[in-house]
């Protein structure tokens, strides 16, 4: 069976039977739409990522973008995938109508996404940092940038990028040192050198757009004084010929993975020739980003999830047809070898990865959800405790995916034993692209200070008091479902223990000791993802409980179902008890990182 | 700073402080030693390791094997490294002289290996495949083969091969099918397929010997009808010149990893033309095989810690050397930034790579010890526990520098950030190499198989009433060094766990239900990993409390002992308490993987 990236019946489940996403067309923003529409969407979606962009990952991966005289060259393939991705509309399709979009809910364009990042990661790349660039316009951009670029880049004529980074400031972007030198002529002069500029180059389109944080003459140090720009690489003369806009690409950054998009080191203004327009206001770069930095992280989380689901799917087919050793207890030679499903321990592996993707998944939908009623609620404050959710359950969803996922991605290369280990298969691919989640739009570290160090403690644990009630409401469904008390009461005290724990390194904080609040900031945001997780596990359980009651469906219904309740019960068993340990570390203060002298090490 | 590979300074601790490995010189069998000869093994050792195999560690990364023509070509690099591998004599170091050695202790010469490993897995992969098969010759073959390949195998006039696995079997070695047709001249004639056989062709020695299990015409079926086999590429005619053997290289498979290390699928006897010799009786091949199991796996295992070290110590520098951010408390822009090694959440990740590194280190080597007294003590009570000891450790040291190795190379790249994802950078290539140790030489799912259904059981649990008294022996140094009660208690509180958790799964073994007795095979694997890694701890901490005891050597001494007291301290709080949790799994039966139905998955 064709490895279907992700489980069609899986993407129904979670829209429609837990999220109930058509309720979401009551929102005059998506008016227009409608179960069927929604289906109509996915469902081109997922043939193009099947048909068009799985076939070219190997080729892609194989073949890695080369830099020859100043241009980048990337797989021809793209040639071929890009034009059908603008043609879907993709990169517009949860914005309005107005500019050119299609006003999906982005609970439903983000498994659209979903299916195309399990297809071909890379290939999606250059759409998604596309998409993000032309929303930063969008949303902040005049009505000249928006018309010159935001909709080249929607209708994918054009694709975006997102330069931030710079070589010897990381991810410390108060250290950004671009330089913007205004002119009389309203354009900014830039001058300086960006790093791992992805889709930063390529030769599919005529024209690439770059987001680039710089500092204009004089602007306050640190991040109140970044400044965000519009970069084309080529650039519109008076007579509205594109001409060279001094951006070069100086290097291609060899990867892991992703090997199809492009990693680019580029340098701005080397002949003193790079104009850049202003977007929004000077020296607000910094907060612009970070207004679309939930929607970037998001996308890495379901990135995340994907990569772990297509190799999920991989290794769960390789399970079912792959012959090898026989039962525990009837060791005959003389009898025909098992497929490997049939071992327990093959099971353990793959019941693991399920819960790890399909708990994901159901994870960023539902992020998704809080980011469509954040902004098109018409209650303001549905609006404002959506958005606190949205903002608290951002780091949990880009890191959750990313590192639980590459542990789900090599589970899936251990399953394939020896073969697993090959490029004969794909699974190896899987696991090296899976790596560049925790890494990058923040690193793992920084998103555990983020929930802990902002998201929790802001508006007095605003976010915090709504994800209770959201637990709360969990608990309500699963016990009317008739889930066990067990599972329940195994939330409920996952759900005190972190409140407890959130009081009391929220405490320490404003007593000042930030370092004291921020040591166990990586446990925190283990234990915090594993609530998170429960909370998604037991909504799914009970929904999948509410459709076995429900009864119909014969088999494969009854199977899809069960086969959720033994991934929550493996779920409740083997991860949510680590809560418990994880926030004793915390209460407790174990120090031996904080204590150790670099010079120990 | 260069990358050490592994640091002097702990081989030394592990060696004399913690292991007394001078005492080993007090064995017959290693009279003519004493510190002296094993530091200068070691100090040859590692200077081959540093000068000649790391910097041929990228190319031959880079440019792998080709097969043309049914030759394999491996980089030329090996060409220059391959002649001062064999002038050491490391292939039989630890063997004795009568057949070319150097009669070290296993406990030295694998310390040594280890710098090897570290520098080059895949150059030392040729050393360590053909010191194991000419260990199987020299155990079970009789004088013309000890002669004839043996013997060239130990000097490095030759390579070998352990070629086991066949396409159809992978770890299922009763299934093998290569046939073995007896000829009225003595030999064999070899037909079969074998798949994965690392080293299995090469052009840079004339001749590449290859350990074959196959099967008689008319053997029993399952493993016991199969045999060992000499099988080499190039035959001895009766006037002595080389001819072909028709053993042909039929594809090389492309790795995620060990770049520089073809791994083969080879055609034995295609034109009916491929002799084959039996090594010492027939159908006694598996067992001959297992006979060298514990060497194969304790060199997987060193792999993984030697793996691991030289990535800790890639991200250590960088660590200490990479300015980003400011602190917690002091954000102003105007200061410079700082080491990244200041942020405690990166001395977090530093300090569990080395918790993992130096405690897999002390590991093997206190396993290679067991091994050394088990063949060369003069008593033969001490000989019989040290067996036993060897063989329950094995699956523990073989998997838990593969598996937590695998986390402790991720934590590497992700201390290098984006840089990290490079291959500007080496972490990323020694996260791929890691993964292969999971899979060969028997996956961890076996090793956990093998360690609760067969080690800990044995001779009615004989080893674990030893490995009791090892604990016991390691609480009693702990105390008289002065380590915390709370360390002591926590690893008698684990071994008492470990006990009980044996007891009550090997009675369900008894009682006829090996299916639940195994059940939980990766959760006891990971327990008594655990366990025994804290026992590690436990000597390594107590060694460290006695040097600080001791004095002298100024700061550094002094830094040194503190860094092994921290690693303690972070294994003993945040490793040692995840036993009570994994154990509860074991005891109560969790059975959602043992339930869930492959339809359900």
């Amino acid at each position: 069976m064709a490895n279907p990236l992700l489980r069609d019946r899986d993407v129904e489940f979670v829209l429609y039977e837990v999220l109930n996403a058509e309720e979401l067309t009551a929102l005059p923003a998506f008016a227009e739409h409608s179960r069927e529409t929604f289906d109509l969407f996915l469902g081109s979606t997922r043939k193009l990522a099947r048909e068009v962009l799985f076939p070219a990952y190997k080729p892609m991966d194989e073949a890695p973008p080369r830099l020859e005289n100043g241009q980048v060259r990337v797989h021809p393939a793209l040639r071929e995938i890009w034009p059908r991705l603008a043609e879907l509309g993709i990169a517009a399709a949860s914005r309005p109508a107005e500019v050119g979009g299609q006003s999906l809910p982005l609970t439903v364009a983000a498994m659209g996404s979903g299916y195309l990042m399990a297809a071909n990661a890379a290939a999606f790349g250059y759409l998604g940092l596309t998409s993000g660039a032309a929303h930063l316009i969008e949303a902040f951009g005049d009505e000249r940038l928006r018309k010159e670029f935001m909709e080249r880049m929607y209708s994918g004529e054009w694709t975006g990028t997102m330069a931030l980074t710079e070589p010897q400031a990381g991810s410390s972007l108060s250290d950004v040192k671009t330089r913007a030198q205004p002119t009389a002529e309203g354009h900014y002069l830039i001058a300086g050198n960006k790093v791992f500029i992805s889709g930063g180059d390529q030769d599919f389109t005529e024209n690439v757009v770059h987001l680039v944080l710089a500092r204009i003459d004089g602007a306050p140090p640190g991040i109140k004084g970044v400044s965000l720009f519009c970069v084309p690489k080529n650039r519109r003369r008076a007579d509205h010929a594109l001409i060279d806009n001094d951006c070069t690409a100086a290097g291609v950054f060899h990867k892991l993975g992703w090997k199809g998009l492009p990693s680019i080191a580029l340098n701005f203004g080397e002949r003193g020739d790079c104009h850049g327009y202003l977007v929004g206001e000077a020296n607000q770069g910094i907060g612009y980003m970070f207004q679309m930095m939930n929607e970037a992280r998001l996308m890495v989380g379901m990135n995340g999830v994907a990569t772990a689901s297509v190799a999920f799917h991989e290794s769960l087919e390789y399970a079912r047809t792959r012959p090898q050793g026989r039962p525990l207890n009837s060791r005959d030679p003389a009898t025909p070898q098992i497929p490997i499903v049939e071992h327990a321990d093959v099971r353990r592996m793959l019941l693991r990865q399920k819960a790890i993707v399909e708990g994901g998944l159901s994870l960023l939908a539902t992020a998704a959800r809080f980011a469509d009623l954040s902004h098109h609620s018409p209650d303001p404050a549905v609006r404002n405790r959506s958005a606190l959710l949205l903002d608290l359950l951002t780091p949990i969803a880009k890191s959750f995916p990313a590192e639980r996922g590459f542990e789900s991605n090599a589970l899936a290369v251990q399953v394939h034993g020896g073969y697993g280990y090959t490029s004969e298969y794909l699974p190896e691919a899987w696991l090296r692209d899976q790596k560049l989640n925790s890494l990058h739009e923040g690193t793992t570290g920084i998103q555990g200070m983020d929930l802990l160090g902002r998201k929790v403690v802001a508006q007095g644990g605003a976010a915090l008091a709504a994800f209770g009630q959201e637990l709360a409401a969990a608990l309500v469904r699963a016990e009317a479902a008739g889930l066990p008390e067990q599972w329940r009461n195994g939330l409920s005290l996952a759900a005190q223990t972190v409140a407890g724990l959130t009081l009391h390194l929220g405490t320490l904080g404003l007593s000042g000791d930030r370092d004291g609040m921020l040591l166990h900031s990586a446990d925190y945001l283990e234990i915090f993802s594993i609530a998170t997780l429960s909370w998604q596990w037991l909504i799914l359980a009970a929904a999948a409980q509410e459709g076995l009651t429900r009864g119909g469906g014969g088999d494969t219904a009854r199977d899809f179902y069960q086969g959720k309740l033994r991934a929550a019960q493996y779920w409740f068993a083997n991860e949510l008890p680590r809560v418990e340990h994880l926030a004793a570390l915390c209460m407790n203060g174990e120090a031996s990182y904080r204590d150790v002298r670099p010079e120990e090490l």
